[in-house]
């Protein structure tokens, strides 16, 4: 089996993108308010939304289910205050489970969280609780940055994040280190914030013992840990020089890295410096990269041709595609279990 | 001969922390101002600084010329108002000049520049002209974000930093981008900070017509680049999405890479996918990382003994060693020039 665990629901039916217009011309005149929370999105729409994308996608690349979230750039964490977020996160939230809820066999839902710049993320306790006691969640996005690419809250080993984390680890759900877009104009979206965010978020961890308080907490850096399995050297050798134990035993039973890197020779160097334990296979699809690259004749995204190339035995593979993420993402299990009958 | 285009002065005598010190003390209380500008550093302190490190480690690892520029992390431009930074960073480049100046055989000095946050580029090109036409500079480091880590100034490729470019171009200088350190707690300095600050910038590069303005304006990233060797796929999709050119006619007339990356295998992915034509051979030392490697048994950031490993021609060794530096930094084959004879 193969799963995919980084996909985001970007195909979404344009009612969505219009509540969201009218919630945010809310905040500028209250008269243009959306109503009511009810979208009016029909099973089928929702059905043509997935089906011409990510579900053809799947089928022509031959994997299987995906681990699927809301938009990323769409949380927008930073836009409006936290009543805003908290009421766009459960819309978003909600639209997942309809897609998972329609396609069981396809897809399995991983929410984003309330999160607002300057508030606390015990904040986000409730919606995680929801989603995952209530509609089967089975992880969530976790945005290190709220503030949209001017970083303001505190680092993610700050104890501010304690109180998420404890539940995170009650519940068994790994969390995907995800930021959303970025309104800082230094800083491109896909191109700059996403893989500064992975960057970032794991120096974080290097240089704290929040694995030593939270033993089982898991993360998931997704684009392939961002710049870390290139510097890979540097990280090992600043580690070292900080007098912390082996990267191994330091972070790897802890944080892991999706395969979002979207040629070979970058798939083969995260394989040579990382575990394969470590590794989870993923492709962002439909994302940040949506063309077909003129060197090999196949999209960009289809990183499930770079693993297949690589010369990694059957079992490590698996690895990759399966075993992996039925291990960081234990509440899988349930849903492929059901998927099998 | 072995041309390291980024060294910075890293083992600087005592008394230029003393001097930071008390200048720094003065933003708090004048009294404390350091009464004179002179270090009273003497010649032989200057020689003993460098002696037992970057003289020593050339000699072992059988590198010929540093282009040498003061600390990054030094620079500091967040800290005080922009006449801090200008008195500072006289101070630092005169340093840099004096150690050239009695090692004109091992280092070409690169300068650092005045800048402030919020304050205009322009302001900077007094210095880099003083350094360039009086004292031998062949290049400065530029600070994609003076803020440490907030980026609170306009992109690289915003007009605000052009009367800059232009004064680069006529004196034919290039620019590294590189950060200084951070005061953000989000970002570790050498671990996130300087990584992102490289993704960053050659992203900002990637999204605009600069070099359609500057065609002979030349930057380089260092520390390989950042994050973006190794999602060079994503890049040239992310490009070809935008229908912009390919990026090696979009860019890599342009932009150049160096080869601070402290294993084998990142530096082999570097020089798979970026032409050799675009690599300049560094190491940064004495720099991030200080320690030894223990799966090789040599220092991490040893990068000639990378270099030297790899399938790659004679030739283009050559390139990477020496031909690329001197074509990048014009003004370096003077120097080279009287180091001959």
């Amino acid at each position: 089996m193969i799963i995919d665990c980084h996909g985001h629901y970007t195909t979404e039916p344009p009612k969505l993108h219009a509540f969201r217009d009218k919630q945010l011309a809310g905040l500028a005149d209250k008269s243009r308010r959306p109503l009511t929370t009810n979208l009016g999105i029909s099973d089928d729409e929702i059905r043509d939304s997935v089906q011409g994308a990510q579900l053809k996608l799947q089928k022509e690349r031959g994997t299987d289910v995906t681990i699927f979230s809301p938009r990323a750039a769409g949380m927008a964490h930073h836009v409006g205050k936290e009543a805003t977020s908290v009421e766009w996160t459960t819309i978003c939230n909600d639209m997942v489970h309809r897609v998972c809820t329609l396609f069981p066999n396809n897809f399995v839902p991983v929410c984003q969280l309330p999160q607002s710049p300057g508030v606390q993320p015990k904040n986000c306790i409730a919606e995680l609780e929801r989603c995952v006691t209530q509609l089967g969640f089975v992880g969530c996005n976790l945005n290190p940055d709220p503030a949209g690419g001017y970083w303001c809250d505190p680092p993610l080993t700050d104890e501010w994040w304690f109180p998420l984390y404890e539940k995170m680890v009650e519940l068994d759900v790994p969390a995907m280190v995800h930021v959303s877009s970025s309104c800082n104009p230094c800083f491109h979206g896909t191109g700059a914030h996403y893989l500064n965010g992975d960057t970032t978020a794991f120096m974080q961890f290097l240089t704290s013992d929040l694995f030593k308080r939270f033993p089982t907490l898991r993360f998931i850096i997704p684009h392939g840990g961002g710049a870390v399995p290139y510097h890979w050297g540097r990280y090992r050798g600043l580690a070292q020089d900080m007098k912390l134990p082996p990267l191994s035993e330091h972070l790897l039973k802890n944080v892991y890295f999706d395969t979002c890197v979207y040629h070979l020779p970058g798939i083969e160097l995260l394989t040579r410096v990382i575990p394969v334990e470590n590794i989870l296979f993923a492709s962002e699809m439909v994302g940040a990269v949506r063309g077909i690259d003129p060197e090999t004749g196949h999209h960009f995204d289809d990183t499930r041709r770079y693993i297949d190339a690589l010369p990694l035995s059957a079992e490590d593979k698996a690895k990759i595609f399966e075993g992996n993420a039925r291990r960081v993402y234990p509440r899988l299990n349930a849903h492929l279990d059901r998927r099998a009958h």
